[in-house]
């Protein structure tokens, strides 16, 4: 018996890793989330059982005290489950919750990491997350904590100059904005990226002040990842970058 | 003319993506980093260049100042150079100013974001950066910013429950427990990873006013991965991991 988490990367199917490609082969039975491409799904054998157990915000179809016996169930009944989640397991993931849940019924567990969306999604985007000069470190917070209350980091992340990354968090943009402006930082730079590294990949850039109006008049929502830093600024120069993006997206 | 950034991981190399390994198959020179697996090689065309050039703190074979030219003239006279990074090209990669350089020399450029040690390790060691009831957020910081200066941010980070990574720290580990101590820290679990997904990965683990002792008895050094905050603390009591991650890589 035996669970393997492999993160399934931030959308685009090829940011995989060949380690998570060859415990997809291997696997009895795949758990997927709602965020997995499902041309991951083709690296399964024919006779592996696919489960769906996708949850999105507003819409539960699945929720985590449900994942984690079925885990155990499928894994006694079939032998090696590996569970694929979008991004990486244990950043936000809540992978360290099934592997501790799946311990406890004495099954054993591996961790294939993935590439997580905080930093892949910005830099297929041409954002670096810290580049010489302009930031020099980075943090990334959750804008849907347990208890539904923002993290008290935000405050103090938004008195730093490490580039921030919102990850779940545009439910709560005019919020997490406000905590910034009130730290004196209306006109620090700000991106978000709506389906990074997907052909439908879209990007608005703003300000602190005024990237809540952008966002409304774009559309721009779910699933997005939210940077706040200077390093946003530097493709308010270049314009182009998305179109490249997307273009050898597609060439390849 | 073309420069794709393509980020290797961590160190194990199955840890590499398939866009990754496609980007190499393209390749007609190839310029890799110290701390890139030799086996990524053999995914280059036979006829392709390859060209080392690593540079190892205390030992420069090749600075950043002659690496962007190299990456010019070998665009122009070959076509599609690829450069092979260690982690990720965005995260304390330098990449951007290689992307930078090359665009002011009219060459294309993109970007194919890797696994970046900073959570990756962690994960291969089973410690999750974030998880539920322990901590909500993370910090990525570098031991070794440009002015040789600890980043400022450091000190906030101390201050806040986020989990903490430094990269490239080893070498000032004590004045960073410094920080830490100094902000009430004393007790919080530290773990260093060193050679991390790779056979001969090795952790230790302790405190914050132990770890500098520890590390020093065991002789854990570069190129090693610093993690405080409470996620540190989950493995202690979970000291077969590491042994079931080797066993587990060497059976793939």
């Amino acid at each position: 018996m035996k669970l393997t988490l492999v993160g399934a990367g931030p959308g685009d199917p090829d940011l995989i890793t060949v380690k998570g490609i060859k415990a997809l082969q291997q696997a009895d039975v795949v758990m997927y989330d709602a965020l997995v491409h499902p041309d991951l799904l083709d690296y399964c054998r024919p006779d592996a059982l696919k489960v769906y157990v996708g949850k999105r915000r507003g819409a539960y179809s699945c929720v985590q005290e449900d994942i984690n016996p079925l885990i155990v169930h499928y894994a006694q009944q079939y032998g090696h489950v590996v569970r694929l989640k979008g991004g990486d397991s244990f950043v936000f993931g809540r992978g360290y919750e099934e592997i501790e849940y799946a311990r406890q019924h004495g099954i054993d567990t591996d961790v294939v990491p993935g590439l997580s969306s905080s930093y892949a999604v910005p830099a297929s985007a041409n954002i670096p997350l810290t580049t010489r000069g302009v930031s020099e470190s980075f943090w990334v917070v959750t804008g849907t904590t347990k208890d539904g209350q923002f993290s008290t980091d935000l405050r103090l992340a938004a008195q730093s100059s490490a580039t921030v990354v919102i990850l779940m968090g545009m439910h709560k943009l005019a919020n997490v904005m406000a905590v910034f402006a009130d730290c004196g930082k209306a006109e620090t730079p700000v991106a978000i990226i709506q389906n990074g590294t997907l052909p439908d990949q879209q990007m608005i850039t703003g300000r602190v002040a005024d990237i809540v109006q952008k966002t409304e008049e774009s559309g721009v929502g779910n699933p997005a990842i939210i940077v706040v830093g200077e390093v946003a600024g530097l493709v308010l120069s270049d314009v182009v970058a998305l179109e490249n993006y997307a273009q050898s997206g597609q060439a390849d």
